[in-house]
């Protein structure tokens, strides 16, 4: 394909818009990266997600791998620069671009899994963050994501590409309404809790209780004093985390149905913590004390 | 202020340009926040940083505080929204921007308060980047962020946008060379971490020895095998982190200098993490060992 005015490179280019996406359940996935992830889990999975793969020759010959996933799907395509250009919504997608199949997971397969780790995205709304808490979900070894009615699309091209490729790795459930998603989140046997900049049980005592309990050994550092900050949640237990919106946190409804508002402690003077970073810090600390927590009861 | 083609807004929107911000030696803060921090931290300090504020009528009246600390300043003049958006890189700078002075700290006077955990960026290059590691370096209670030559001006304007704030409060060392940088922290007692994916001492480990040692307890979880896995790296002593550059890590160069290549844990399928949330992730970690390690000795 040499001419970044036809039909088709129109028609690959309006699935920037989100309207075109929901009408036809496709998205596009731009860059080596992030194609090469959708063709790993279609080869691993025996499915068809990628539907169309645009890729310029010197791309191809650069990523032999790459050429050969893309190849094997007969659904493979060369195409100058200034077509890829032209499709994508980067201004570099160097030299590739696949159109997917929209890939959400649904809730039911997800709990039917016995997930541990999940991240619930509570209308946040930058793509760039979404993106983010996905990236970090999947390295944390999250077991699903989630995102309410009234987030940001997931399928948006900045959220895609802020994923690096975990778009790929991490079943994502969409469009789901809060309080039904506790309850069933609940109902598979896990603990809901919210981030929350002003929550009253830190993360930290969170960290030290579930390292006390490993070690047998007693509370660490100082007394907790009484009233809230003591909590009782074991966060070696399976648990949904709830992060809300950038600019306004989670809402009071939310917020009622965790089992614990936890708050990041800042050691400094920073007002707060984007949503990205809280989410990465609270996902890794759960992550952590579930991988030192296995064999552990959790009452 | 009516007019958005005057010579002031126009000079004030050229600080949107590393050319004329380097000349001038100034750089704009926009938006209430970043106003009202930078104001702070003049009034804290008996300093002058801020040289000249603009701001519309309604923003002073809806932030009482911001309109005392600015009008305060004698360098306050109102604006129109019309002029604020010509003068801000922002479509929206919310009724308020400052042009404030260059806040650089000397390397020899962050050294001389005994800094205990210090973030350094080997040019990292994108702004959002760099601006998240400075606001999480300061929710970790950093005592010092450096930027190596060649990285990111961290006055641009993204840059100062996502420190949500925490430029001013942490002190900021820029265009340091990285051979001196280290040698120089390591006379001042810190020990030198390298983030890397790549690396062979898992921070986990590094958190799990640390956590040992406070308890008196025995190693913890798995026998940790043989081999450069176990380190000897206390996280609980004073510690400066190496950061990145996004596309290709630290250079062999860079990772030469620190005394110990550490990699988050990757538990999911993620191939790497951005650099935010690694940066992230580390500077927590080092501040809660620390922070839980106070009275220890770190031999």
């Amino acid at each position: 394909m040499t001419n970044p005015r036809a039909d088709r490179v129109r028609d690959v280019a309006k699935l920037a818009q989100r309207s075109a996406r929901q009408r036809r359940g496709l998205f596009l996935a731009e860059g080596p990266q992030a194609v090469r992830e959708a063709l790993r889990l279609d080869a691993r999975r025996g499915t068809r997600l990628v539907t169309e793969v645009y890729a310029s020759d010197s791309c191809l010959e650069r990523y032999p791998e790459l050429g050969e996933l893309a190849t094997a799907t007969g659904a493979l395509r060369l195409a100058t620069d200034e077509v890829l250009a032209a499709m994508a919504d980067t201004v570099n997608p160097q030299g590739i671009v696949a159109v997917c199949r929209y890939l959400d997971a649904s809730l039911d397969d997800v709990l039917a899994r016995a997930p541990r780790l999940v991240a619930v995205l509570c209308r946040v709304q930058d793509p760039g963050n979404a993106g983010t808490i996905l990236r970090a979900a999947d390295a944390a070894g999250a077991d699903a994501v989630v995102f309410t009615e009234g987030s940001v699309d997931v399928y948006n091209p900045k959220a895609v590409r802020s994923t690096a490729g975990s778009l790929f790795h991490v079943p994502v459930v969409t469009g789901v309404d809060e309080g039904e998603l506790v309850s069933r989140l609940r109902g598979a046997g896990l603990g809901v809790l919210a981030a929350d900049g002003y929550g009253v049980v830190d993360l930290d005592v969170l960290q030290d209780e579930s390292a006390a309990r490993r070690l047998s050994a007693a509370p660490v550092g100082e007394p907790k004093g009484s009233g809230d900050s003591s909590s009782s949640y074991a966060l070696e237990a399976p648990t949904a985390w709830l992060f809300g919106n950038e600019a306004q946190g989670l809402s009071e409804e939310e917020l009622a149905l965790a089992d614990a508002r936890v708050a990041v402690p800042i050691y400094g003077d920073a007002e707060s913590l984007n949503v990205g970073t809280a989410a990465t810090v609270c996902l890794y600390a759960s992550a952590r004390a579930q991988r030192l927590g296995v064999g552990l009861k959790t009452d």
